[in-house]
């Protein structure tokens, strides 16, 4: 029976959700798959880090961010000067990756987790800037390395993507794919469904957390596309980046277009999608009316959808229904399950 | 390389499907999964059989089915007395069965199953009787002979349904599904819709080929409730029989009443489902009403959905758009090649 020692990079409500979740797991993990977790290092943006090979005390440590204090108290080893040597030092044997998203560079996630490959850790990340920016390098070192490069919550948080094409699909074609990959302007178009004004919809997602950090990062299509790019990079072996992407976001709709849709009994939907267009391919994120018909008129809220256009299953479609930071946390559980029993 | 020797018990257009997908993926199969096959033996219930160890002239075997011949002429080998002579004279590394579902009994579709694994080979079948009423004592058998028991397209056709549960969502507690599992049912309902009777539904049902061998197996919710059956007894480990559950069929459903949902904005569906309710494990079949909110609501003609909840991903949902016999057949072919890599 092994014991894992885990360190995180980025801490906030997904690095948080995924330590309550290992702790409420632990027996199964154990009884079914054969392995414990061990905490041993939390580097923080805001918060600062702690290192300690033997465990942190992880009540007190949530507690501890909870009233907003520093993480130093718990650090028990040698001087750490930043990231990268919080990195190396840990000597962990998996890195969780959850750093602030950069859609342009990828970066800093992407050098945490050549880092963490480098010095012989798996290294898993909720993060889709790697994925786009550095999937084939990272993929590439964790082969050499003998380890595992995973992101299952990049897209569509812990719904089965990226797995089920490891796994469950082989020997299939895939030739696109159409969806509903953000969630927050799918909310916001749904408010404005309530008669709600665009600037009234975005102050409630604001407050309800459901934006990025930077809300045009929903608004204005990036999140949408960064996650075209991820989905078309790995799964259909195109390294589209973002500015090859045909983006618009919802800035342009309007209350009356909302209307207009809604009395023709259509929606309005930020909808994504990726696929040879007279031998081009085409990567997309623009708004458009959906039908009834369309399995995205019934994706409501926060929830996502995504379906493939394959060459023995025309319509397989993959929905993520209420998503939340337990969600996202579960696909990052899920990663460290299949790299420890290799799949 | 290995190259597996098959045989088909049941070959109509599933197994014709399977046969003529395996011939084009083969390139692949042998690339990237390390394996070739070889067709020594098809049983069929109207075109008798025919063995051949070093491999049957598939081509001139499907032209010759299509002219409605015998398939004795293909036959190489000593004499075989009956389906079950048939598998245990045939040697094969791996069986397909596709024999005609049946409800009550799950036979000789279960039987054949064991034979072929009393006889050393894996059983792959899109027949969801055997998976209902003879899973745990073919699973048991088939870990004893070091081989699989498989059944992916027994529910969704070719849509990883079981895969799912058996990789990509490792450590899940399940507790409990809603869906739309028969396509025969949700076909009508959408006729209805389009004014036609439920006699002209069910004519024009049978005159493209969708229902079931018997139509009251759709139309009174057999087939619903053996799916729900089966996705009890394996994914969640519940072995639900048919008799267990609350069945009722589409009979009842008037013009008069799709009318009224229509001008509601909502649909009839037959939803299937399976939870705890009260302490108590209920599946269910019933004609429901769905809103336009609900995934549901737009899964249109012989599609079908089905959304899991779970205690980390609140609303995983599987699409599965347009089926076809190819459909199914991909099912079995993914069956086959996560035999092989032991998945």
């Amino acid at each position: 029976m092994s014991t894992l020692s885990l360190i995180f990079v980025g801490f906030g409500n997904v690095g948080q959700a995924l330590a309550r979740l290992l702790e409420r797991k632990q027996t199964l993990l154990d009884e079914e798959y054969g392995f414990k977790t061990r905490i041993v290092g939390i580097a923080t943006g805001r918060h600062g880090m702690a290192l300690n090979p033997n465990g942190l005390p992880m009540e007190e440590v949530l507690a501890s961010l909870k009233s907003g204090e520093s993480l130093a108290r718990f650090h028990n080893g040698p001087a750490v000067s930043d990231t990268f040597d919080f990195i190396r030092q840990s000597k962990a044997d998996v890195m969780f990756e959850n750093s602030p998203v950069n859609h342009q560079t990828g970066q800093p996630a992407a050098d945490h987790l050549r880092t963490a490959l480098e010095s012989g850790m798996h290294a898993i990340t909720a993060n889709k800037g790697p994925v786009v920016h550095a999937f084939n390098e990272l993929t590439a070192l964790a082969k050499i390395q003998g380890k595992r490069f995973m992101f299952e919550s990049a897209v569509m948080d812990g719904a089965p993507i990226f797995s089920l094409f490891r796994g469950p699909l082989p020997a299939i074609e895939l030739k696109g794919f159409t969806g509903i990959l953000n969630s927050c302007t799918n909310l916001l178009l749904g408010l404005m469904e309530e008669e709600k004004t665009f600037d009234e919809a975005v102050s409630y997602a604001q407050s309800i957390g459901i934006t990025e950090t930077n809300p045009s990062a929903d608004i204005d299509g990036w999140d949408a596309t960064i996650k075209v790019c991820a989905l078309s990079t790995v799964i259909m072996g195109i390294p589209l980046k973002p500015d090859q992407v045909e983006r618009e976001g919802i800035r342009g709709i309007t209350p009356k277009m909302i209307q207009e849709a809604r009395a023709a009994g259509e929606r309005w939907k930020l909808v994504c999608s990726a696929r040879y267009e007279n031998k081009k391919f085409v990567g997309r994120v623009k708004p458009q009316r959906v039908r009834p018909t369309s399995p995205m008129f019934s994706v409501n809220g926060t929830s996502s959808f995504v379906q493939f256009e394959t060459d023995v299953l025309p319509g397989l479609g993959i929905l993520e229904g209420d998503p939340s930071p337990d969600t996202t946390a579960y696909g990052l559980l899920a990663d460290l399950v299949n790299t420890v029993r290799g799949q």
